[in-house]
C-alpha cells in the first residue's frame, strides 16, 4: 500500500511523553497492518524557541506543508511567559494553522462510558454524550488586522495612556467553507447543525448567520440547521449538551465553547482534535492532529500524563488523512477496551479505583488490546 | 428619609409580568419601611419599537440619565428578528449601558441551597457556590469601531463577496476602572480576584492583563490576584467553580462566562445583576438593575415566569444605589424563606415536588415572608 508521510512535533511539557506512546502505536500499525509511515520529527513552541530563538523555523514550516499529516503534542509553559508576544510558543502553533490554511478544527466531545462518573456533571446529563464542535481556525479575531498595543497620549481621559486593539474579521468565503465542513460531517452523524454567534451584537455575527444559512439553503437543505447566540450556547452546553450533534462556530467562540464542552465529558485527557484544510494534489486534505489538552507543565516529565488524547488524535489521522477508517475504529476500540478494563492514568483515577498506570503503562495497555 | 427616583423599563416577553411583582415589593417597602420611591415607567426594546419605531427614545434615554436607578425587565423576541440591526430590541439595552457609562456589570452566580439538586452539575460541585463575575460593559467588541458588513468585490478569492468586521478595542483607563470595581468588591468578600482574557492570542488581552496587574500592585496589593486564559476559565467554571471568588473579564468573555456560570447554579430564574457607573452629584452611582435571564418569549403572558431574579435585582438596587443594605438583606432572606418552604414556579419544579405557584403567586409568597 501507499506510504504516508508524517511530521511529528512533540512540542513542550507533556507533549514529548504522550507522543512517545503514539509512535509505539504507529509502529504497531506498520508491523501488523501493512501500513508504511515515513516519519520525521521536529521542534515547535518553547522547544523550538530554546533551540532556534523562534517557536517555528521556516524549515519546519516548509516540511509541514509537504507531509500528508502533522501530529502535534502541545505547546507552552510558564517558562515562556516572559517572552515577547511575537515569539511565544503559541505563535508556532498559530503559524502552522494559518499557513497550512487549516480552516476546520474538529473537536469531538465524547463521554466515555467507563468515565461518565468522572464528570462534574450528573451522569444522566453526560452519559453517551457525543457531539462535534467544528471551529473555524484560520480567521476571526485571532488573525484580523489592525492589531496591537499603542500609545493613546492625546486622550487625556485615558488613564494609563494605552490602547489595545484586535480585529474580528470574517469574509463570506471563510464562513462558507467552515459551514460546508460542518454540514458534511453532520451528514455522517445525526444530520443536525447548530451555528453559534452573537448576531444580536456583532455585525460579523450577522454575516456568519447569513452565510451559514445560505450554504444550508443552497447546498445542504437536507441537514437540520438552527442558530443560537453563543452566550446561550455556553448555557445550553452546561444545561443539556445532548441536544446538540454538530456545532459550528468561529475561532474565538470555538476556543471557549469547545473547552467547556471537553470539560463536560470529564475526559479532558481523552479528547483528540483534527485541523483540516483544502485537499492537496494527492487528494488528502492538509491536516494537523493534536490532543485538546495543553502542555500541563505541572506534571511534565513525571510519567503521569494520559497519552490517550494523543493516541486518539492519531486515530483521527487514520480516518481523515489516510482513509483508513477500519484501522481508526480498531484503535478506538482498543482504547475503549482498556478503559473498560479499569486501566487508569492518574487523571482518570476516581473513587471507584482501577489499575493505576504510568504514561507508558497506558501505552502498553493499548498495544496489548490491539 | 430621602425619596429615591426609579425608572422602570419592563421591556418585552416576560419582562412586564416579572416587573409587576417587583412593584408590589417596592410598595411593601414604602408602606412598611418608611422609604419613598418616585417611580416612572417607560418602554424599551421591542415594546418601544412597536410604539415609536426605535428601541429607546431620546426622551427615555434622558430620563434614565436623571434617575437614581433604572430597573429593566428583559428585551427581545423572535417577532423582532426581522428588524434591521440598528433598531433591534438589543440596541435599546446597549444604548442605555453605553450612554449611562455603566462600565461594571456585577453578576453574582449563587447556588441557593434549596435548589442545589436542580443544577445539571453534581450537588457537591455547586452547593454553597457564591461567585461574582464583574464584566466590563461599555467597551470591547460590543462598541469598537470600525464595524459593519461591507462588499469585498475586489477579492476574487472571497466567494460571496462580503466581509463582516468588529473591533475589540480597550483603553488602559477602561480596564483600570473595571479592575478597581472588582478589587473593591473582593475586599468585601473573600479577597480574591481572577482576571480572564486571551493574552496568549490577543494584544488587547495582554493590555488587559497588564493593567489589571498594575491596579493590583499600586492600589490593591492586599487582594489575591490570579490570571487565567478565558478558555481555561470556561473549563474551570465547569470543573470546579468554587475555586473562584470574584472574576473580572471583558465585555464579550463576560457575556459567555457569566451565562455559563449562571447555568451552573441551576437557578437561572433566580439570578440578578447590577450595572454600575461613576458616582453622580448625589454620590449615588449611575445604575441599572436587571435579571440575568432573557425575555423568554415562549412562556410570556402565561403567568409561568419566575419573578425572583427581578425581585433580587431590586434588592441589589437597595444595596448599591440606596445604601439600604439592611433592607436588601431582609428581602433576600424573604426569598430564601420562600424557597425553603418549597414554593416553586414551574422552572423550579423538580422531581422532589413543591408547592406550585404562578408568577403572582410567587410575588404573594415573597410579600407574605417579608
Ligand atoms: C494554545 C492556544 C493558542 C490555543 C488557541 O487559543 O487556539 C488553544 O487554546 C487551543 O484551543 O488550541
Ligand atoms: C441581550 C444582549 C444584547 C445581552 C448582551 O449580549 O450583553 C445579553 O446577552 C446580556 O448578557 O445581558
Amino acid at each position: 500500500s501507499d506510504s504516508y508521510s508524517l511530521l511529528i512535533l512533540p512540542g513542550d511539557g507533556i507533549g514529548p511523553e504522550v507522543m512517545e506512546q503514539v509512535t509505539r502505536v504507529i509502529d504497531w500499525f506498520q508491523a501488523n497492518r501493512g501500513m508504511s509511515f515515513d516519519i520525521s520529527t521536529d521542534l515547535v513552541g518553547g522547544a523550538a524557541y530554546d533551540a532556534h530563538g523562534t517557536p517555528l523555523t521556516d524549515a519546519t514550516m516548509a516540511k509541514a506543508q509537504e507531509v500528508d499529516a502533522v501530529l502535534l503534542g502541545a505547546v507552552g509553559g510558564p517558562k515562556y511567559d516572559v517572552l515577547d508576544f511575537s515569539v511565544k510558543p503559541e505563535r508556532g502553533l498559530l503559524r502552522l494553522r494559518k499557513e497550512m490554511d487549516l480552516f476546520a478544527n474538529l473537536r469531538p466531545a465524547q463521554c466515555f462510558d467507563a468515565l461518565a462518573d468522572f464528570s462534574s456533571l450528573k451522569r444522566e446529563v453526560v452519559a453517551g454524550l457525543d457531539i462535534l464542535i467544528v471551529r473555524e481556525l484560520t480567521s476571526g479575531v485571532y488573525f484580523g488586522e489592525p492589531r496591537g498595543i499603542h500609545a493613546d497620549d492625546n486622550n487625556p481621559e485615558n488613564e494609563g495612556g494605552r490602547v489595545g486593539i484586535n480585529t474580528q474579521r470574517y469574509t463570506s468565503g471563510e464562513i462558507r467553507r467552515a459551514a460546508r465542513s460542518a454540514f458534511e460531517l453532520a451528514r455522517k452523524r445525526s444530520n443536525k447543525v447548530c451555528s453559534m454567534e452573537k448576531a444580536n451584537v456583532m455585525e460579523s455575527g450577522i454575516l456568519w448567520r447569513e452565510e451559514v444559512q445560505w450554504v444550508h439553503d443552497n447546498e445542504y437543505p437536507d441537514v437540520e440547521l438552527t442558530h443560537m447566540y453563543a452566550d446561550n450556547g455556553a448555557m445550553q452546553l452546561v444545561r443539556n449538551p445532548k441536544q446538540f450533534d454538530v456545532i459550528v462556530t468561529d475561532n474565538l467562540f470555538g476556543d471557549l465553547l469547545s473547552d467547556a464542552a471537553a470539560m463536560l465529558t470529564g475526559s479532558l485527557g481523552m479528547l483528540p482534535s483534527a485541523s483540516l484544510g483544502a485537499p492537496m494534489e494527492n487528494g488528502r486534505p492538509k491536516a494537523m492532529y493534536e490532543p485538546v489538552h495543553g502542555s500541563a507543565p505541572d506534571i511534565a516529565g513525571q510519567g503521569k500524563a494520559n497519552p490517550i488524547a494523543c493516541i486518539l488524535s492519531f486515530a483521527m489521522a487514520l480516518r481523515y488523512s489516510f482513509d483508513e477508517g477500519e484501522a481508526a475504529a480498531e484503535l478506538e476500540r482498543a482504547v475503549e477496551q482498556v478503559l473498560a478494563d479499569g486501566v487508569r492514568t492518574a487523571d482518570l483515577m476516581g473513587p471507584e479505583g482501577g489499575v493505576p498506570v504510568s504514561t507508558s503503562g497506558m501505552g502498553d495497555a493499548v498495544l496489548a488490546a490491539l
